[in-house]
C-alpha cells in the first residue's frame, strides 16, 4: 500500500485526505454525509460515491469517528485504556481485509462507570507524533471535552465533560437566555475571564450559573458581555476539576476560537499552552497506518 | 384590621386565602395568573376580579412573591441580608396605604456577586413559626433551589441552585434525552440513589451527566431508570457542596414528592430531615402581619 485514504467519519461531518507515501496531503474533500444522515446498510454506497475514485489497489483506507458506533458503518468495539497504537491497529474492524479498516474508540472503567471516545483516539495519537511527546496532558475541547493523560505513548486516563452542551443549553433553552441578546455578540474577553475566575472560586455551577440573571438584574453586567461571561463559567467550572499545576504545560486541540478560549482561560491558571489544529486526525490515521506496516517493513 | 388576606402571587400561579384574626384558614383560592399572564398596568383589575369581594374594610391584605419584581404589580425592594421579620415589615411596599401591601424579597451580595429570592422569605418566617425555631438551615427545592441559613430569626446566608432547571434541560433537550423514555417512568429509588452516590464522589456535573449516556451504552443501567438515575447526579451535585454535617438537622419545604427526593439523598448523607408543607407560606405572611399590628396592639 503506497497510499493511504485518512478519512474522519463522524456525528456530522465526512471528511477524507488522500496521502502519499512520504505523508504529503495531496487532496481533501469534506461532505455533510455525517454518521446521522445515512440510513442503515447505505454506508458502503455512501462511501463510493464520495471516494471511489481514489481507493485504487495500492491504496489502504483508514477510517476514524462515530462510523465504528454501533448506529454507524460497521462496529468497531472499543480498546481499553490503557491503550496505544499497537493496541489501537490490533483492533482496526477490516470492512474489506487489508483494504478497508475502521479505527476502534477507547473506553476507560472507573469504579463501575464507563466513559468513551471515538475519533479523538487519533487525533491524540496524531497530535503526538506531531509534536515529538511520549508523554502529555491534553484537552480537546468541544461539544463534549475530553481530558487525556498519555504516558509512555499510552492513553492511561480520560474523562468526558459535556461543557459546550451545557453552555448551548444554558444559552439557548434556560431562564439565563431571556437576559441574552438572540444574536452572539462579539466575543468580551474581560466578561469570559471574570466567568473564569468566578468559577474557580465557587462551589459549583449549579449556583454560579445564576449569576448570569442577578448581575444584569443589578444593573452589573451588560447583556452583551452575558454568553462571553457564561462561557467562562462553563469552561472554568471544567478547568476546575483538572487539579492543574501553575507551569504545567496542556496540548489543546481543536477549532482556532474554542481553542483560543482554553487558552486564555488556562494562562489565567499558569499553565502553557501548546496548540495542535486540524492536520492531527490525518497525523494520526498515518501513524496507525505505519504500524499496519511495521511487520512487513520495518523501515517505516 | 381584624382579618388577613394572604396572596402568594408568583411567575405562574396565583393563591389567596382568608385567614382570621386566630390564624384560622377561613377559604382558600387559586387561579392560573401567575404575573406572566399579567398584562403590566392590569394588575389591580385582576386582583379585584380575583379577591375584591374578600376586602372589606377590616381586611389587611399581603402579598408575597414575584408580584413585587420589575414585571410585577409594583417593585418592592429586596431587602439586604442579613434580614428578619422587622424588615421586611419595614420594607413593605404598599399599595394602598394600610391595606395592600407587597413584600419585599431578600438579597445578599457576596464578594460582588448578588443572590436574589422572592416569595421564599415567606415561606421560610412561616416555617420557623411553625417550627418554634430562631436558627435554622433550610433547602426550598425546585427549579431554582434555595439553601438558607437563619441565626437569630435572621435570614444570615442563602444561595440558589438551579438544580431543577438543569435536570429539565437535561431530560428534554440535552443528548441525554435521546437514551431515555419521553414519558416520565415511575421513580426508581435504587438508581436515584446510585445517582445522589456518584456526584457526590465525582468531580463535578459535567462530567458525571455524561455516565447517564455510558451506563446504558454499555449494558448497566436500564432506559427506565435513567430519570431517576439522573435526577439523582444534580441533587448530589447540589448537596454535595452544602458541607453538611453526619447528624445536622435540615428543614426541607416544598412540594411532597421532590420534597421526599431531597429526604432520601439527605438521609444517605446522614442528614436528619424536618418537613414543612404549603402552610408555610400563609403562616409567614400571618408573622409579619402580626409584627405590623404590634406598635398598635401589643397582644399581637
Amino acid at each position: 500500500m503506497n497510499r493511504l485514504l485518512a478519512v474522519d467519519w463522524g456525528s456530522s461531518s465526512l471528511r477524507g485526505a488522500l496521502i502519499d507515501a512520504g505523508g504529503a496531503v495531496l487532496e481533501e474533500r469534506s461532505f455533510a454525509r455525517g454518521i446521522l444522515t445515512v440510513a442503515p446498510g447505505t454506508f458502503p454506497d455512501v462511501f463510493a460515491s464520495c471516494f471511489g475514485d481514489w481507493m485504487t489497489p495500492d491504496t489502504l483506507c483508514l477510517v476514524s469517528g462515530m462510523a465504528g458506533s454501533k448506529q454507524g458503518w460497521r462496529e468497531a468495539p472499543y480498546c481499553s485504556c490503557p491503550a496505544g497504537f499497537d493496541a489501537i491497529a490490533a483492533g482496526l474492524e477490516w470492512v474489506e481485509p487489508g483494504r478497508i479498516a475502521i479505527v476502534p474508540g477507547l473506553s476507560i472503567d472507573k469504579d463501575g462507570i464507563p466513559d468513551v471516545m471515538r475519533g479523538e483516539e487519533t487525533q491524540i495519537f496524531g497530535a503526538l507524533q506531531l509534536l515529538g511527546l511520549d508523554h502529555a496532558r491534553l484537552v480537546l475541547p468541544g461539544t463534549h471535552s475530553k481530558w487525556v493523560t498519555v504516558e509512555n505513548r499510552q492513553v492511561t486516563n480520560f474523562s468526558t465533560w459535556m461543557t459546550g452542551e451545557f453552555y448551548a443549553l444554558l444559552r439557548q433553552h434556560s431562564i439565563l437566555a431571556r437576559m441574552m441578546p438572540a444574536d452572539e455578540p462579539a466575543p468580551d474577553e474581560a466578561a469570559f475571564g471574570r466567568g473564569v475566575t468566578h468559577a474557580m472560586a465557587s462551589a459549583g455551577l449549579l449556583t454560579t450559573a445564576f449569576s448570569t440573571r442577578t448581575l444584569p438584574l443589578f444593573d452589573r453586567m451588560n447583556a452583551s458581555a452575558l454568553p462571553s461571561y457564561l462561557s467562562g463559567l462553563v469552561i472554568g467550572e471544567e478547568l476546575k476539576s483538572q487539579t492543574l499545576r501553575r507551569g504545567e504545560s496542556v496540548v489543546v486541540m481543536g477549532a482556532e476560537a474554542l481553542s483560543a478560549r482554553y487558552g486564555q482561560a488556562l494562562a489565567l491558571l499558569g499553565v502553557t499552552v501548546q496548540r495542535v489544529g486540524d492536520g492531527a486526525t490525518w497525523r494520526g490515521l498515518q501513524a496507525i497506518a505505519e504500524t499496519l506496516r511495521k511487520p512487513f517493513n520495518q523501515a517505516a
